[in-house]
């Protein structure tokens, strides 16, 4: 069998997309992390400031539906069906790594996949979100947590599915057993499903 | 740095008591899993039926343990601290693989841990509830979710954690990608931590 497309979910903060940029480079594959951005851009009409906002937005809350309801369909929905068809295309295209946008969900019903989800402990993340991403905050656990919720409420709102629930995802790793370590078990990982 | 203390958590019928045996095998450390009830019989002073049933049933509820107060610690409550003590004195001991038992909260404080969860698609377990186990049911998948619920119960009450989620282990597996890939994957990240 070919090797599995690699979903990869993560916490804020935790080293996701490095951990998958490194995956991508032990397998000899494609990575898409950012670059689906500028591709849902194009296929939707969409500024890519705007297709980068939508992702990072908690979805209206139900009370909000409920009083602004209108024909139109949600523009954060809007974004999320386009960028759905591009990851559907770059599946079809062979085996690859995905970062984040809820592509474990969107391709577990038809591809054959191993999905992932990177955590880390809450200081590691601060000290990340500072020192790696250089970020501005002042105070940098409340930034990683104010993320977190966004990311799951974005993921439990278009997944209908748990952010960060371990029966969900075939392998999750804390990352601070190591970078290297963590991209090293999903190749493993990876090639031996491929050998199944 | 020694290897770590490896602790497994699994839901029912995921195959983690076997995995935690391959586990010991490869990297050649004590594996305790039903060992604990016979050493933790033998300290307590209870009959191991005992031990096994009170790890097995759900903690009483709080509206049960309002109107039964007593002075007397709950018989769950003694048998839990009775374990807890094996459980130290095990881990002092050296390296070793601990099934279940609640041991990732006991020992994350004192000690040098790789802390696991296993669990596998509610049809696989529910198959290996039957044809592994043996067990006898009229419905397995609804066994498997008693057994869950139990499991979950026992562990949420005892750690105030939460049973199966991702962000409390330093790896989550699921079974399905492989017994033994899983196994090599813990022996591999064991062995990584124990050359830091």
């Amino acid at each position: 069998m070919a090797l599995p497309i690699i979903t990869i979910g993560r916490s804020f903060g935790s080293g996701g997309r490095l951990i998958g940029k490194k995956v991508a480079t032990l397998l000899n594959i494609p990575l898409y992390d950012r670059e689906l951005i500028a591709l849902t851009a194009e296929r939707s009409g969409f500024h890519e400031t705007v297709v980068e906002q939508m992702q990072q937005d908690r979805p209206a809350s139900l009370l909000y539906t409920l009083t602004h309801t209108s024909i139109e369909v949600p523009l954060q929905d809007k974004v999320f069906f386009a960028q759905t068809k591009v990851i559907k295309e770059l599946a079809a295209q062979g085996p690859c790594v995905i970062v984040g946008r809820c592509a474990d969900s969107i391709l577990e019903q038809d591809h054959h996949t191993l999905e992932v989800f990177i955590h880390a402990p809450l200081e590691m993340r601060a000290e990340r979100a500072e020192k790696v991403y250089h970020l501005e905050a002042k105070n940098f656990k409340d930034l990683v947590k104010k993320k977190d919720k966004a990311r799951k409420a974005y993921y439990d709102y278009f997944t209908h599915r748990t952010w960060g629930k371990a029966d969900h995802y075939d392998l999750c790793i804390n990352s601070a057993i190591g970078i290297n370590l963590a991209a090293d078990i999903i190749a493993r990982a990876a090639r031996a499903m491929a050998e199944k």
